[in-house]
């Protein structure tokens, strides 16, 4: 297993240990909500924005557990995002990381319940954890609310009817942006900012440019994955973007194309984090992981 | 028209510009999603949260118009609750406020987009309004995490089968300290922590009190304006409770043991107030108000 593989899996392990910690405990509840709440949030997940919280923290020079909290908040916000997304309203699927989704196991008003609940404790981790800070457990609550709402106007464009949608690299980039970007900067920039950096200065700015050259590639690799892999492989179903007709970087760029294009955003996320040095090794290779992944 | 209509009536325009201001404009928007926002969150509601917030404030010595933002940032939360509530997988109600309801109008899946973009807009709001007092801005964004999460966990109480639902009065006033008196609570101490109470300090304890008393008497008035009021004055469908074979104070104590218990709990709510001599009239107006009012 090479390095990055050994440690991408040691913080998985972290962040599931501590979602455990944060989450209310299933016993003693009067509903199932409380168990709904585990169920989509302690298990599976390659946990990236966690992973790429603790070591945007880890390359400003903080200590990396320090982000740990930070990282699990925007994990919750994403598990929200998946629970209400797979829900039939949305995007209807019944299989999430290789299990049935939440409201196939809960019903369908336990999981809109179950979106919300997790939301709202995404916030109240970051105050638990980082009040003795008033003024970083108040910045990391702006970077997580900027974050997550952007995600959801990514998401209100990505169901906009695909026959009203520009075909255009530019119109694709703004939903992505916003989409999967959104939540992806705002976990480097949590990390950046538990390690002390701010807005403004050098170091947080070229993790910001780094998270976004990231961001966009990721989704250029999930649009491969889409039309590359099979459904048990990916854990969700495959294909499942050129069948509703959606835009892809595929479609539009053809599969050399996005491939070109997604090794050109490892190059430009890298490049950001050239004053780094040795302390930014793992966020570089995460960037190249995450264009070259098989799931 | 009374003092406290008049006053109320005042609040709710001051909450309805303020909300107008807050919340994503319209235009420029590629979705219908900001138009959404608006449409659930700016006509019609009594406001009861935000006066709460004003009041209470006021009651404590404070300039209500500072806990203006905190209660709007309650009220963006309670409308979250009500649009996903109405959803076709929860109580699949066509009419809110007199009006179609979010998904109506809009479809299901911007409906929970909507949901879940407002809930994050609340934590935001408190964030951009009361930055610049990071401690008091974390305590309100700790009030508003409480208040939502146990919203949900009453919600999800509620939902359970009625036929496993225990017919005591402890379990409804679980449920109900929960679905309704979380978030009652959290508007009468946001606005008391805004005017500098804190925690431990007898007069936020007796708003603390206030709180919880006036939030069951809402939810017995509810009960018996669900069965005594017609829909087109309440506004949504009457009679919905009886029909779903839920529980209600009604059922448990009757028309006039429910009357009882309500005008028991204004009594409650407004002897907490004692100490605060003419600065809480408002409040103790308040709490007749809600045990009283017809729809």
């Amino acid at each position: 297993m090479s390095a990055l593989k050994e440690r991408l899996a040691a913080i998985r392990g972290e962040v599931e240990d501590a979602l455990a910690r944060f989450l209310p405990s299933a016993e003693g509840d009067l509903t199932r909500l409380h168990e709904a709440y585990r169920y989509s949030s302690l298990e599976g997940g390659k946990r990236v924005r966690p992973a790429l919280a603790l070591l945007a923290c880890e390359a400003a020079g903080g200590e990396p557990s320090h982000a740990l909290a930070a990282g699990c908040a925007v994990e919750l916000i994403h598990v929200y995002s998946l629970v209400h997304d797979d829900l039939p309203a949305m995007d209807d699927d019944d299989l999430r990381r290789g299990r049935p989704t939440n409201h196939k196991v809960y019903g369908d008003a336990i999981a809109i319940l179950v979106g919300d609940g997790l939301q709202t404790q995404a916030f109240e981790l970051l105050v638990r954890e980082y009040g003795e800070d008033p003024a970083l457990a108040l910045d990391l609550v702006r970077l997580l609310g900027e974050g997550a709402r952007k995600m959801v106007y990514g998401q209100a464009i990505d169901m906009a009817a695909p026959e009203h949608f520009p075909k255009e690299e530019a119109a694709l980039e703004e939903l992505h942006r916003h989409k999967t970007g959104a939540l992806l900067r705002a976990s480097v920039l949590l990390g950046a900012r538990v390690a002390g950096l701010r807005p403004g200065e050098a170091r947080y700015e070229a993790l910001d440019t780094y998270s976004q050259a990231l961001g966009l590639a990721f989704q250029v690799a999930d649009d491969i994955l889409d039309c590359t892999a099979d459904t048990a492989t990916l854990g969700k179903t495959a294909g499942k973007d050129v069948e509703q007709g959606k835009l892809t970087y595929v479609a539009l760029l053809g599969l050399d194309g996005a491939r070109a294009k997604a090794k050109a955003l490892e190059v430009q996320a890298c490049s950001a984090l050239n004053e780094f040095g040795e302390a930014a090794e793992t966020l570089r290779a995460l960037a190249h992981y995450v264009v070259s992944r098989e799931a």
